[in-house]
């Protein structure tokens, strides 16, 4: 790992890294903030999985966590939204789909199959290089925004037990039902619809085998609330499921880090309940 | 004006507004943060002056100044940091001069004399503009960050009753002595230096006719600390004149919005006191 910066914030320490992933074979760069805690203790952790467009810093620099954060003794990882460093046809074309838009799948489509596996790098492989490098323990939770918001429900629906809590911003809950998640699953699983089930949160609630609380805020005057993100899908799922779900409709705010910021000291109290 | 957005935050709301300037003949654009209060009552006024490369999205994205704004009840103003529309020689060609450079002075060299009033548009234009069109008082206060913060140091020292507090990060407290200053005041003063003298913080406490308390955060691990920043002419000048001050130098912080989030909520609940 290399450390590209180290910032003070909130007495503890953001830092950014770069490193050589196994899983999407690229050079990736992630952020992870140690709260003052760190420092005397093993801290636990909370991921973020951030949306189409963005890398890393959209959460560190407009999110507004790391106050809380530091008070919890919360650490905080943030990795990219996709692989880099690739030239794939239609990659770099769209804000939707290809690079900062890998849906955190696994891609089974060519030459996406060969990098594009943000769920194993995000489930497994930062995990383990998180754990064996920094002051943190074994408790993980995991959070995100639309695209992210989706990638931490599935993270969390596919793997009992690993993750303490989960937690969403304004997710995309039905990707297999709206054109984005459409779009990007035919580019990244093909054009059989049947493999992209095991993918979508909604259709994952009925067999989850761990009922783990879902809570979630989305903003009523989101642009992409009725065309995108659908969150009465998922509701429906979870009330027919009996799979316990908090879904905080938010009168006023938008789809930006300015809605986020203003719950997020809710979101990070959720995990630090359940992680400690 | 023109309402550019308006996005929901912390309960109040974020707008941004395009207007023609008389002090710099050009649109300029500002934005306001409303708190909730402002619905049922008139609320004070921050101003905050953004440094070098900014515009007024860098605080309102980056300081995670809203949350405690919304709950102690205050408005917040950000403006742009030059006039923006022309192209003068060496106005678009460094980081330190010209446009996002405007230093908050009245430049008074030919061609930027014609619209680089960037001292008249904070002090008269904007606060005119901002009183006459919303729920606000006519307390001010001020406060901003690096060119910014050297900003505010002007305004309020220049203007004795105008501001009811003042604080800043990482101020260029003495740009006539420094690369930064002696750029911009050349470019936008001339050579002359005597007539630097009134838009240099530190030599106007001597004769500042009001005592009103410098509150200011400097992070030690700034990196334009002792080339650009040096707090120190100040903290003399103020011990020399018994103005007051407090000038809090913190460990480990940069020049980052990181540092100002840090410590955001101290400077918000200073100005609420002054304002209340």
């Amino acid at each position: 790992m290399e450390l590209l910066s180290s910032t003070k914030s909130f007495g503890g320490w953001l830092k950014r890294y770069k490193h050589e992933s196994l899983s999407v074979k690229s050079d990736m760069t992630f952020a992870i903030y140690l709260p003052p805690q760190a420092e005397t203790q093993k801290v636990p952790v909370l991921y973020w999985l951030s949306g189409l467009t963005c890398n890393d810093e959209n959460f560190t620099q407009k999110a507004g966590a790391f106050r809380k954060a530091a008070e919890l003794g919360l650490a905080i990882v943030c990795p990219d939204t996709s692989p880099r460093g690739t030239d794939y046809p239609n990659e770099h074309e769209s804000y939707d789909f290809g690079s900062a838009a890998g849906f955190y799948v696994n891609a089974t489509v060519e030459p996406y199959s060969n990098t594009y596996r943000m769920y194993d790098y995000v489930v497994q492989e930062l995990p383990h290089l998180v754990e064996a490098n920094f002051p943190v323990t074994d408790k993980r939770s995991i959070s995100g925004h639309s695209m992210g918001g989706h990638g931490a429900l599935i993270c969390a629906l596919k793997n009992p037990g690993k993750y303490q809590s989960v937690s969403a911003f304004a997710p995309i809950v039905n990707p297999t039902n709206c054109p984005w998640g459409e779009k990007a699953f035919t580019g990244y699983l093909g054009e059989d619809k049947a493999t992209w089930n095991e993918w979508d949160a909604t259709l994952l609630i009925e067999s989850a085998s761990e009922r783990l609380p879902l809570f979630i805020d989305q903003g009523e005057a989101d642009n992409f609330l009725v065309e995108q993100l659908k969150p009465e899908a998922l509701e429906v799922a979870c009330e027919k499921a009996g799979h316990p779900i908090t879904l905080r409709r938010q009168p006023g705010y938008d789809h930006s880090y300015y809605f986020i910021a203003s719950f997020i000291d809710d979101h990070l109290e959720h995990h630090s309940r359940a992680l400690s």
